[in-house]
């Protein structure tokens, strides 16, 4: 059961250090979503072995440029290998304009439709949801419109024991029922409990995803807990007036908001190109939170 | 005195075989151009050590994605490096209206002007000059609105030989007409012949770039002679009914355009991504013309 993340690209703005921009492929139990698409996204696809044909839900944070600039190149190459399923994009307001001017002017036509799907970025939404997972939009603070997606799997059915089908002679239409937690009652009356009948289900896994964002409190009540939080990490504190000025985040904000949140694990990055070396970085997030990774190009993270 | 063109990618339509798609700087006695700007370019030109600052003249073939869309991208990243000069970008109708829609829809906002200088690809026109060179569209037959260029040299003044000044005394404000051709007159009416004193300069170089298009001879007169020419060869011949259909050229026509326009090299590109290996493609044109070469990605090809 499959939950993993591998970063397609790490630096902020421009790529540089061999860092390209932001982009993130996710696999949820077979379901392929990119998050944010820069110049390059395909290239890094190719070689990490990032299939682009399966992905039919696109995120997309912001239209900065170094967000959005690899999605008309990524699209036009899905239709060059003769994509027809439909590709669904979620995004602030205005992207369905730029990606139309471009194909018009372009004289591109694809063999696949593309599905825009734009939502303000001033309340958290529901955006997707299938039989397993909900994607909801995290607002945040920047210079432009932009959100965050938080990843949640349902709840898992709690696990039957098999022993005890046949011991209390349970028919099969009543097994659905007691996987949500109900509990058994025998022809004699007796209840059986659920806790008889059932072992705890694996937990639901989440994956929260914010950037370009300000330090923002306000996040916190729709990304506590999440099994694994990315958060842009633009400078080290000593820069954080320029932070506040860009709209971005320091290494030691983001450990803190992962603190506040109580996440199990930080990773951060959208590192400024002026940080060659990352350490300096990674060093100031763990002084407040421990578990704090680098998201580095060509990184993966499985959520357990 | 150089005159030098870097390969930043080669393959056709999507990248692939680790080829990105067509882009090439080409530096001519330290002007700096650059020829298309398809993903990547940025990162191309980081990887080769060509420095986009010094760019201030872009010229776009046409306007089909895999020419275009590394655009966006490196005209951010100037301005994220705090460009000042402006930006010149030659093109067919329809860029200025691309590339103003992603600024405003992107909010980006820039340190520099771009001045997009676009012209029809009816017929050819001079769209550049300076004191050393010109630079001519040429006109290509594609499925959209194309155009090639010929950069040329303009010739270069005769060598005076220094020791014939002191020898009939000539004056400094005579020295530039004899480098033009003319002879000097003594004072007792003798006509010294400039040919006694100059040597021949070294020959107007010119290169000629010519992608997409199909087979056409109709740009033989444009292109007579050129020192080098870069012409696309998507296919091999086997493929030329593919290639008609899609106003490309296979390997075998490009050198057969190369013997009929007389050039001195040709090199060929655009590569479609059905071949790994390239060999066949170089092979099929040399039989028609034997000094071709493969203009591969990081390819360097001087004009001496």
């Amino acid at each position: 059961m499959a939950f993993e993340l591998i970063i397609l690209g790490s630096n902020a703005a421009v790529p540089a250090h061999g860092r390209y921009m932001t982009s993130q492929a996710l696999n949820i139990r077979n379901r392929h979503f990119l998050i944010d698409c820069a110049e390059g996204t395909q290239m890094r696809m190719q070689e990490y072995k990032v299939k682009f044909q399966k992905i039919n839900h696109l995120f997309i944070s912001h239209l900065h440029g170094d967000h959005i600039f690899g999605l008309p190149g990524l699209i036009l190459s899905m239709s060059l290998n003769h994509r027809k399923e439909e590709l669904y994009i979620y995004s602030p307001p205005g992207l369905k304009e730029l990606i139309e001017t471009v194909w018009r002017i372009s004289q591109s036509h694809l063999t696949f439709s593309v599905v825009f799907k734009e939502s303000n970025s001033e309340v958290s939404e529901r955006i997707y949801e299938d039989e397993i997972l909900t994607v909801d939009t995290i607002p945040l603070k920047h210079r432009i419109a932009a959100h965050g997606f938080l990843f949640k799997e349902k709840p898992h059915p709690r696990k039957m024991l098999q022993e005890k089908i046949a011991e209390y002679n349970i028919p099969f239409h009543a097994l659905n029922g007691i996987k949500k937690g109900a509990d058994w009652v025998l022809d004699n009356g007796r209840i059986v409990s659920n806790a008889e009948l059932t072992t705890n289900p694996p937990k639901a896994r989440s994956f929260a995803f914010c950037s370009d964002t300000a330090y923002s409190e306000a996040i916190l009540p729709l990304i506590e807990g999440v099994d694994l939080l990315y958060h842009e990490a633009t400078f080290t504190h000593d820069l954080m007036a320029q932070a506040e000025i860009t709209g971005h985040s320091t290494a030691l904000q983001a450990a803190q908001i992962a603190k506040k949140a109580n996440v199990k694990k930080l990773i951060i990055g959208h590192f400024s190109s002026r940080y060659k070396e990352l350490q300096p970085l990674l060093n100031e997030a763990k002084t407040v939170f421990p578990d704090t990774e680098l998201a580095l190009d060509s990184a993966v993270f499985s959520v357990g």
